[in-house]
């Protein structure tokens, strides 16, 4: 059965995932214009600054990290002028201990402690979102990140740390307050050992980064880039794994994000406040996500890695098919994305 | 830096799955009792019988499979008294056309159209969710089930099928009128690959399924058995992927779904009317998600596969962690969840 096709091209396609070895489908079939995207109803978080736990910061965990306009200050106790805080999350997933405790249960299944340590970044504009702040807030927030990635390495079963920030009630953000999060874990988890695995791969038999080559090809088709500054790419990925995706890499090949220098901290900054304020004037800010995928950080050198940023607005939700299958469906082609983005 | 812990057990556990080789976080630190889930909101989808498209049938899609009281019948026109029909989606992912058309861009990038099909099973009742359902009617959900695989796995670039039921704003449903989709396609995803090579591995090493090995534990443990029937089992599997995620599987090892019989089929109705109700009875009507693994349908044999069922209710949103790194977390420990629900 050949059903009748109305648009001239196929509307539904599969594209291959260089690095993850997955299959996503753009299923343009099922589109909405990107001027739709804008128009979806946001849940709100209905909390006022009075009761917000964040601006009342000392009603909080005890800091491990306090800063005042882009420096980290000595004292234990917040002051009044505070402009970024760093707490242990009061409901932690990974958490400190002396030891793993794994254990075997009916000879078959392995389980031990998630130990580790799960802080919270706290800036202290309540209502702006990250996308719109001022770039030196930008910049001390990557400032914190980078103080946090290099103490936390130096910790006990610490092998890879991961950095993110949610926004908005359908991106799984509970607070409004923006706040980013570090989880640091014994565990490197099986996605990035894939993508250690292919760009290894890929570096032995081609004598070069994976992640370099796709932002060179992306240079020459010119049609997913959104943006560029002197250190940073911002594309629609080929293979996006949600409408909209944005990935932000340096261009110089760089494995390790904690060693990001001074100049390049500014450029980041700079690619982040432009790639959130596309999506927040193009979608009516949208609820998103952002990760960093970068290097382990257990004392091994990954030569062939590339460190880099995901942003994933969050226009549709997983459900049976992408639960039963791990292929993720977005709605609009990534160059669509791009061009749309671009504008704005 | 040792964090105080309060608790006498460590509230964070990680636990590794066999089939998958993913671990999973169980986060009992950011537990909810299962009473809370209970309490928790529900969006709800307002629209009424008279503007259901799935009420209208008439109104919709040209059915490709008509059925009345468990029978198919041959009609071409919808009788007045249907009980199931099964249309192709108005907005499918994957659909039908003459090839692949495998395309590569930059020397680089592979794509190709998603050629397939994606039909929806519409049942009669707009009210009752399918755990509500009685039980001849939920049999002949599973009679539909299986009479479209068997002609969808006839068709031309046909390797896998995907059934799955979204329950539930939160779960992805937009439409509330009861319906399952199937989705044919010629891809077998890195999932199910992953899932197809460690039984494979598991089968050749110990001359013993995976699953029933499983299985087998399980019964002897009898701490995360929800229920069984002769014929099927279900479980909170040790490694859940979701708090109270269940998966149903067959007692006997069987790869291929599509040849199951008429008494299994009658005991698979039961297994789930039970599963759901206890969900639908301890939790609230929860959203959720089921979805059936089974064998690829691309004339190869999978003697080594087992089918089976998952569950997963929607009780959290996945965020910047669960998205950067593809650890899933939960926040009650299986057994709690399968104690709570075999009282229910």
């Amino acid at each position: 059965m050949i059903q009748k096709n109305k648009n001239p091209i196929f509307p539904s396609e599969l594209r291959f995932d260089l690095v993850s070895k997955d299959w996503v489908v753009v299923a343009t079939g099922r589109a909405k214009r990107p001027e739709t995207f804008k128009k979806e109803k946001r849940q709100k978080i209905g909390l006022s600054i009075k009761k917000c736990p964040f601006c009342n910061i000392k009603t909080q965990e005890k800091p491990v990290s306090i800063w005042v306009n882009g420096k980290k200050i000595a004292n234990e106790e917040i002051p009044k002028d505070w402009t970024a805080v760093v707490i242990p999350n009061k409901y932690p997933v990974f958490l400190p201990y002396k030891n793993l405790n794994k254990k075997i249960e009916g000879n078959l299944y392995q389980k031990m402690n998630a130990v580790g340590f799960h802080e919270v970044v706290i800036t202290r504009n309540h209502n702006k979102s990250l996308g719109q702040f001022e770039i030196q807030k930008i910049k001390e927030v990557i400032d914190v990140y980078q103080e946090r990635f290099l103490n936390l390495k130096k910790e006990g079963f610490v092998n890879y740390i991961s950095i993110f920030y949610n926004h908005g009630v359908e991106a799984g953000a509970s607070i409004s307050h923006p706040h980013s999060q570090l989880i640091a874990s014994y565990l490197i988890d099986t996605d990035l050992n894939k993508a250690l695995e292919t760009s290894r791969n890929y570096y032995q038999k081609n004598k070069k980064c994976i992640y370099c080559e796709m932002s060179e090809w992306e240079r020459k088709a010119k049609k997913r880039i959104i943006f560029e500054n002197k250190e940073f790419l911002a594309i629609c990925p080929f293979a996006s794994k949600a409408s909209f995706e944005i990935i932000i890499s340096p261009k110089k090949h760089l494995s390790h994000f904690e060693k990001i220098t001074e100049k390049e901290k500014w450029q980041l900054a700079e690619a982040l406040q432009v790639a959130l304020g596309k999506l927040y004037k193009g979608l009516n800010d949208p609820a998103y996500n952002f990760y960093l995928h970068t290097a382990p950080c257990d004392g091994k050198d990954y030569p062939y890695y590339h460190w880099h940023w995901t942003i994933l607005p969050k226009t549709s939700i997983w459900a049976g098919f992408e639960l039963g299958t791990k292929i993720e469906i977005s709605t609009i082609e990534p160059e669509k994305a791009a061009e749309y983005l671009k504008k704005q």
